[in-house]
């Protein structure tokens, strides 16, 4: 009987490990440091040599294991081949035949934002969905998306990456991926900086953001000053929710998800954020796909390796 | 051994049926009218009748049949269970339970346009892709999409529905569905009629469209004047190209497919909508989702019970 599961979430700098039961309690959990040099040779070796001890230090036989999910940043396909993860050296291989092949074990592999979506359909802000959209605002916007109880990885890997859906014809600055006008530009916890800026320099309006230098305005900075009622951190708020709801509304149009969670840090300003988006997103999603609820993130950092462990369960 | 398979669409006046072998190959083709009366009570027997006399005129042994496909329009979930179709007279019940009791075979149903989207990716525009965007340009914009060779049923079988995704802020006019500014408001042969009657109104620019009544222009007369060189018909082919492709932008943003497949009474303009369609496409596409191609649909009519025939196989 295969009691257990190990899900494992790759990031930039570190590794993060869980050891599941099948019914997705977390018995322990742990990192170790992404070594990303030599094109992140060692990346693979690294978690298979930390599963092998926690396996010893746990007396648990390779028998009672169903496998090893992983979460990874880049274009990952259905197959769990990675097409190039810039951030971790990475070219284009297989994921489960590499870790498998260290491990003697079952793997499976997906993108980390699509698999941090199956985890909080698992664990978290979806629990009991079988199609859900989840929205990290972090730094940039990352996105996931579970159709009928599976990630969408689309043709290479890019399914789900809504953070660079066109919202704004009128934007100069380019965004990191080099189009104009992309969500990421106005949503992420970068964007809302940008946008309070903005607004900071096109009038003299009163406002607490004046407190802080221009280069040094956050998003929790904005939210803070939402929350005390500040008016012009209210207006950049605004057009925050303005851009995320009518993107979410688009998005559940097409995708039709019972529940859409938002995460990232971002999102620890609160349910605040949806006095913003909700009313966006009401106004404009086709009526047959209103019913989706808009809910908070549960599993914060914790997302990645809850669904990777899912992903091998399924 | 299962030879055959039958593949069944169901409109609003009449239901479209193939008796398909299991590779695809129509080996016949018939239609009956849809009796709507009496909340659509005689539709699903009518079909049976028609199937059974169909069986004894072939001499096709119930044994050598893998099932019954059925498309048909409204919201039908991943079990067939249809939630209303308004234009069936149809309320709430299950498709596969209530024909599979009337002939004894198993039974799959789903909604039409996703089901045409499957027909399409089995034998038409997207043959041997496995993530694929079906866009109908009728007198509304219907959608279906397929993921991993699924469709996109969505939590209540609204998924896939792009025509009533929220593309433009100032509209004043109602949509169909009582919100404004829909996609299917400009890109469809009503919306593209509506552009070009705009467009005559605003100005006094000379146009071979001057010379048919304003209530009679058609997205087919606008096309035919592009072809012709008009000014005024390829501004506004240049509207509708410019709300479709940032529109399918977004979408294989989200879905990352390998074709977008575009079909509908407007589509028979031919690849020159592409002409207008491809700029937007290519300047607001996100990246690692622009390998989509674009091509036109090519089973017509016939879209639906090739897809019900390959619903049924699956």
């Amino acid at each position: 009987m295969k009691k257990y599961v190990f899900g494992v979430d790759i990031g930039g700098t570190t590794v993060k490990l869980g050891f599941f039961d099948r019914e997705g309690n977390v018995l322990e959990k742990w990192e170790i440091p992404t070594r990303t040099e030599n094109g992140g040779e060692n990346i693979l070796p690294d978690i298979a040599e930390s599963i092998r001890e926690k396996m010893a230090e746990k007396k648990v036989d390779r028998e009672a294991v169903a496998g090893i999910g992983v979460g990874a940043p880049g274009a990952i396909d259905a197959e769990g081949v990675v097409h190039g993860a810039v951030n971790l050296g990475w070219g284009t291989f297989s994921i489960p035949e590499t870790l498998s092949a260290l491990l003697d074990m079952p793997v499976k592999a997906g993108n980390d934002a699509n698999v941090a979506a199956l985890g909080e359909m698992w664990k978290g802000g979806g629990q009991g969905c079988r199609n859900l959209v989840a929205v990290t605002l972090g730094t940039g916007v990352g996105g996931g998306i579970i159709v009928n109880g599976a990630m969408l990885t689309g043709a290479v890997g890019a399914g789900g990456e809504i953070g660079h859906i066109h919202v704004e014809d009128d934007e100069t600055e380019a965004c990191a991926c080099k189009n104009t006008g992309c969500l990421e530009q106005y949503a992420s916890a970068t964007g809302i900086a940008r946008l309070a800026r903005r607004e900071l320099q096109a009038s003299d309006q009163a406002s607490t953001l004046r407190e802080i230098p221009l280069e040094r305005i956050s998003a929790k900075a904005v939210f803070d000053a939402v929350k005390a009622g500040d008016e012009l951190a209210v207006r950049v708020a605004g057009r925050f929710g303005e851009y995320l709801g009518k993107a979410l509304g688009v998005i559940a149009g097409i995708v039709n998800p019972e529940v859409i969670v938002v995460g990232g840090g971002v999102s620890k300003a609160g349910e605040i954020l949806f006095d913003y988006i909700r009313p966006y997103f009401d106004k404009t999603v086709f009526s047959g796909c209103s019913g989706a609820r808009l809910t908070l993130a549960k599993l914060g950092n914790d997302a990645g390796i809850y669904g990777a462990a899912k992903l091998m369960l399924e």
